[in-house]
């Protein structure tokens, strides 16, 4: 049975699981009508995701909902913003109900978590291709941004790294490993947690931040040439997770922690006196280099040697992801 | 030569060629961080086009870009809205040079109009599919939407119907006609008028108003749904430009107002004691019908005789197109 666009959008769209005090008028009118705090800025992004491009084709549906929200909320959590509405845009091959109701649980379900209320959006048929847009408040003077290092600012990651590369290699049949370690590595890749509350807690903190979608090495390289500094990253601190470092080499590990991408996770800089601050966070960061008045990316082994990079990151036009 | 999606954002998008005063921080961070003015809604609206389904593939990629903000610039003016900031998504199947820089030429040219800053987006390869959102700024209370027609009101349209309809036979050589009427017709196709100036002077004066992307009858029936109530529309009041009456006869011409969509006119219903101030708008509206108590939209002939349509309009799903 097929159904028409306007009951798709009804059936699955219409009914955000939450509903937000500052929305005047959500889905179902030519737009949305917002009503943002005043003294709040209202910080955006917008991600799209490609099918067999930003998810394996046998991704579960339930997974790209979930991903589609993920990859934008670390956006915000990497401007510290607090999270509040989303507009969505589909384009599908076909009217598949199954698809549809996995994708939105998805959706809906990491939507709840963080209070977003999705208040528009299109529904198109054609290649399959999703792009999500995310609306949340910070206050304009506590935002963070990836200009604001300074020479002396130790640099921090949240979580570890690596992991969204080895998911991938799993997804491809390019990496055999145990069972339970390809399960918890692929979960990494499709269901990312997003650091909204780390981003929000390190206002007033950090003094510049990015989020690693597209590798450390490229999305620190943001913050330095934003910030017209340098950096030396220590490659053995780079925080790694048992499972990875079970699967795959330590070499093969922190190269894809340098370059892969699809971590979803933080990288902060803070002045040295705010490293007591940043042990108090309720997420685990690690500290892996410093920041330097000499501009570029100086990657370092245990000896304070330098190391080249094979690849700088990912790249969506010329890159091979 | 192909260039990194980095350098392709840069090269085409960084330079919004409008800078406003709100604007915190542009293209170019995890998120754009933008300031509302105090006492104003944010309005939003998302459209997609995908090629072949909402453009045909021979078009100009200068009026891609043009289209994906006008039709987004027409939500905006159904709900009386100052158009202020666009995020745009581009998913593309090569880093085409000529193409991008036709796509932004057409985007920025009617940017510059309306004064919309382009603050953030994303690039991928995959598919020709592009979506756009677009913020403006709205009084609350003066937000014009889909709910708030009663009976007596009277319903107008903006513009001419049916000539998006008659552009995109001329464009799949369905339809045969003079070469200047032709070309007339391909560019309302191509390169609609939105309504911006004529949605804002409606504030106060509409009780409801919609935007024609998916035909008359299918808009128009979003307000009677919204506002519960029902409508007589005059087949022979449907305003109808030269060229589509030298082009078609003047009931396929009819037919493509009521149901083809593509035209991006407003319709909208005021008081009967508003019908001057409808007169003096900048933009010629034509009465065509009433708002009546009964529900359901019944068109009616000359002889106020029902017309049965034969498709009630646009559906992207189950639809021809």
């Amino acid at each position: 049975m097929a159904l028409g666009e306007f009951q798709l959008i009804e059936r699955f769209f219409a009914q955000s699981h939450v509903r937000r005090p500052e929305t005047i008028l959500g889905v179902g009118d030519d737009c949305a009508l917002l009503a943002v705090p005043a003294g709040m800025a209202l910080a955006v992004t917008m991600d799209t995701l490609v099918e067999a491009r930003h998810f394996p084709v046998d991704t579960d549906p339930c997974d790209v909902g979930y991903k589609a929200l993920a990859v934008n909320l670390s956006d915000l959590a990497a401007t510290g913003a607090q999270p509040a509405w989303a507009t969505l845009s589909l384009s599908l091959p076909e009217a598949d109900e199954a698809w549809l109701a996995a994708f939105s649980a998805g959706l809906f379900g990491l939507a709840q978590e963080h209070g977003v209320e999705l208040v528009g959006g299109d529904t198109v048929r054609g290649p399959r291709v999703i792009t999500l847009q995310l609306h949340g408040f910070v206050p304009p003077g506590a935002a963070l941004t990836r200009k604001g290092a300074r020479p002396g600012d130790l640099i921090y990651v949240s979580g570890t790294l690596g992991d969204g590369g080895a998911g991938l290699a799993v997804a491809s049949g390019g990496l055999a490993c145990a069972v339970a370690d390809a399960a918890w590595l692929r979960g990494r890749l499709d269901r990312p947690t997003p650091r909204v509350s780390t981003g929000m807690a390190l206002r007033g903190i950090a003094t510049a931040a990015v989020d690693i979608s597209d590798g450390l090495a490229a999305d620190l390289g943001h913050i330095l040439e934003r910030s017209g500094v340098g950096a030396r990253v220590e490659l053995e601190a780079l925080p790694l997770s048992a499972e990875l470092l079970r699967a795959a080499s330590s070499a093969q590990a922190r190269q894809w922690a340098l370059t892969a991408g699809d971590d979803y996770e933080l990288c902060f800089t803070v002045p040295p006196e705010q490293a007591a601050a940043v042990a108090a966070l309720p997420v685990l960061c690690t500290r892996i280099g410093v920041i330097e008045a000499a501009t570029g990316l100086r990657i370092v082994n245990g000896q304070g040697q330098p190391v080249t990079l094979s690849a700088t990151g990912h790249d969506h036009f010329s890159g091979q992801q």
